[in-house]
This record gives structure tokens, C-alpha cells and sequence, in this order.
């Protein structure tokens, strides 16, 4: 029997606010969409959502830039006060690059251009929007209003889009989940020819946020994406476990 | 509308052995899945089913290491033959490192483990699977054959397998492609807010890739998926685009 996946890009989401219920908005996208929520989905859900219902955004004229900040921004025609919330988002710089590409490790330990600070797409052309403070405990709240408002509660995987080195383009990866095996670890289990499987261990989470990329889309925004049919494991780790430890870093 | 898009792993592919012609392989799985092949789906394709089909398989035994993989397979523990075989298929070693492993960046400009040489697997304890000479030139071959045979010509994503700095565990990437813009560049379109989108350039591809491992799997082990109502841009361009020029790059 062959194995069926739906991804789903909800309709009827709207805008979001600081403030606002994200379990009512996927309740709105889900009833738009003709859909009922069960134990068994995944709910794939961008950043930039996450982090405008959690008011995770800056007036760009509220911040003062450092002279570093300044320098940079002056040497590559960037906008400073948006260099200095990178800096300030970033516990460490991994790379500034030409173009004035500044690629931060935030306190998550998510490397990305920018640490995450994203000025696109964000109301007003001023406003920039930041990471979540904690993307497991916001998947985790996702789900927890879920289970009390639609009574279900799928796998949440929060997705943001990141560069990656030796390739280019971009890719949605998970940032935070919560109910899901985010790395599932197949080491042991036998392969298909009854060989004991050696080094595999999946991002799963990583390839739930990339397949709901392309059902929502960068154009369309549908900021959130159902997949149905994927048996997922559960585990409360959340998505911190695709970080890797430093001390196995080979590219630091 | 919401958008909905199938990924549906193939049954029936059976074993691929050295010489067989994979469109009739893949023939073969769409009947055994009841399903038809149109020019709108793309059809994702694992790399190991492609090496064996080209015959990329290498008995070690027939392998005489250097003394230089000698050395780095006894400081490791590793079989010397199959370090032999990595440094072979790389253009350059990234990193090698603790445990043992290589990162190679193979003559396609992939960077990967072990520069793509495979001994999981494949038929017999004692065979390497070598990537395909030029994945993008499969994809196209493949994409023919099932124009000839089928009558239909999807856009064709061959993935493999990548670990990824700073990120735990592998994903699916697209390591050649035919018919589809591996690469979608959005830059200069509107977004959602009416705004010229900057640096939205996504590697769709590799998206796709990961989508598919999601329906296919490592353990049930369905090498064959398809993806049906992503509405894919035609290019001739393949995934070496996905390769970054050296000159951009910042982790060399």
C-alpha cells in the first residue's frame, strides 16, 4: 500500500496582532478551510505569526545604534538601527560578510542571517520582527490552546526560512515544536535489507517545515500548514534538540 | 481556496539492479499505486536506487587504499578501503574529524559526509554506492524515459541525504533535477503586503526532497514519491544551481 501525505495551507487565517489568540486564528483557518483538527496532524506555523501575536516586534525609530552598528550599516548602505538589532539578538557573530551580511548564533543557538531580525512583511515599513524568546515553550502554548479550544492536539512545528552554507537559497526549518520527535532517531532499527542502520537520525521537524513551504508559500502567505497522514513520534524535547552541541561543531 | 498538495511513496519499485531503466521501474510502482503520471507532478527519486541503476557500485575488495587512508582508517577504526573510496570521490575534504568522519566536496560541488560514498544498503556487506556521475543528466534521462514510455514528463528532484552544520540530524536535498526551477527566485515580486520581497530566493527543490523523505522514509525504504499539486516553475537549469559559487561563500 502506498503512503499518502497531505500538506493543507489553511485559508482564512487574516492578519495577526500582538495580542491575538493563535489557537483561535488556526480555528478560524481550519473552519474556512472546511477541516477538523485531530490528534494526528501537524500543525506547521510560521515565525513571523508566532512572533507578531507575541509582540516580538521593534519600531525601528525606538532603537539607538552602537558606533559599531553605525560603521557597519555606513560601509555596506544598510540601516543601522536595524544592524544593532542583529547585533543585539545575536549572543555571537559567526560571520559579517560582503554585502554587509551579518550571520548571528542567537541564545537559541540558531544560526541564521540576521539572528532572525526581519524587517519584510511586518505592517509599516518601519517595524522589525524578532525570533520568539523561546519557540518550544510558543509551540507548546500553540498546542496547549488547541487541546482546550478544538479539543485536538497535533504536533506543532514552528518554521522560519534560513540560509545554509555551500548552498544556495533558502529553506524553512523548525525553530520550535512541541508533542513531536523532532530528530527521530532510527539507529538500531534494522534497514530494509535487515542491516542495522548506522548514522540515521532525521530532522524530521527541519522536513515538516520545508514540505509546508511549499503548500503556503512565500507569496500567498497562508502562514499555517496542515499535514495530514505523517506518523509522527511524541516526545516533549521540542525542536531545541536540532541545535547542535558546540563541542560536535565542525564549523564554528 | 486552501492549497493541498499529495506526496504519495510509491509501492512496488521493487529491487533496482545495475542496467535497469528506471522509468519502467517507476511505471511499475504507479501501477501497483493505481496512478497515473501527468506533466504537472513531480516525481522525487532517492539517489541510491540512481547509483544502482548507473551501476555506481564499487566491491571494496577491489579497492587498494593509500597509505594515507590507511592511516586515518586505523586512527578510527574505519575500513581503509572505504576512506580510499571517499577521498577518491572528493574534489576537496572540507573537514575531517573526530570519529573519523570526512566531509568531502565532491567534483558536483556537494558537500557532504563521506563525499557521498554509501556502504548501507546496497546488496552484499561489501559494496559502496558512488553518487551518479552527473545527477542532473540522470534526472533528465529519467524524465525522457518516462515521456517515451509513459507519456508523460514530470519535473524529476533526485535527493540525498545531507547532515548540516550547527543542526542535528540529516535532511533530504536535491542533488539533481530536470524540468523545474530548482531555485525559485521571487525577487522583485510583491508580497502579501504589497512590498518588493528582498533575498527570497528558495531552494524548492531541496524542499521538495525533504517533503518526499517524509512519505517515503529511510525504513520502509519506498525510493519513489510523488508529489502531486505543487505548481512547479519549468527550467532546464537542473540543481546544480543549488551548488554555491565559491565566491559567495562563507564557509569555504
Amino acid at each position: 500500500m502506498s503512503v499518502r501525505l497531505e500538506l493543507i495551507a489553511l485559508d482564512g487565517i487574516g492578519e495577526v496582532a500582538p495580542g491575538d489568540d493563535l489557537a483561535l486564528a488556526v480555528g478560524r483557518g481550519l473552519g474556512a478551510s472546511g477541516l477538523e483538527l485531530t490528534d494526528a496532524d501537524v500543525l506547521v506555523v510560521t515565525q513571523k505569526i508566532v512572533s507578531k501575536a507575541e509582540d516580538r516586534l521593534v519600531g525601528l525609530d525606538s532603537v539607538d545604534p552602537s558606533d559599531f552598528a553605525r560603521d557597519w550599516a555606513d560601509r555596506w548602505g544598510k540601516d543601522a538601527r536595524q544592524v544593532e538589532l542583529v547585533l543585539r539578538e545575536s549572543a555571537e557573530i559567526v560571520r559579517m560578510g560582503p554585502g554587509g551580511l551579518v550571520i548571528g548564533r542567537t541564545r537559541h543557538g540558531l544560526v541564521c542571517a540576521n539572528a532572525g531580525v526581519d524587517v519584510s512583511n511586518v505592517g509599516g515599513g518601519e517595524v522589525a520582527s524578532l525570533l520568539p524568546v523561546d519557540p518550544d515553550a510558543s509551540a507548546r502554548r500553540l498546542r496547549d490552546g488547541l487541546r482546550m479550544r478544538l479539543g485536538a492536539a497535533p504536533a506543532i512545528v514552528i518554521s522560519d526560512s534560513f540560509g545554509r552554507p555551500w548552498r544556495n537559497g533558502i529553506v524553512n526549518v523548525a525553530i520550535g515544536a512541541a508533542g513531536i520527535e523532532a530528530l527521530l532517531d532510527l539507529r538500531g532499527q534494522p534497514d530494509a535489507a535487515g542491516r542495522e542502520m548506522q548514522a540515521t537520525v532525521i530532522a524530521v521537524a527541519d522536513e515538516l517545515a520545508s514540505a509546508a513551504d511549499l503548500a503556503g508559500g512565500k507569496v500567498d502567505q497562508r502562514p499555517v500548514v496542515l499535514v495530514r497522514g505523517y506518523a509522527w513520534r511524541p516526545s516533549e524535547a521540542g525542536a531545541s534538540v536540532l541545535v547542535m552541541e558546540r563541542e560536535r561543531d565542525l564549523f564554528p
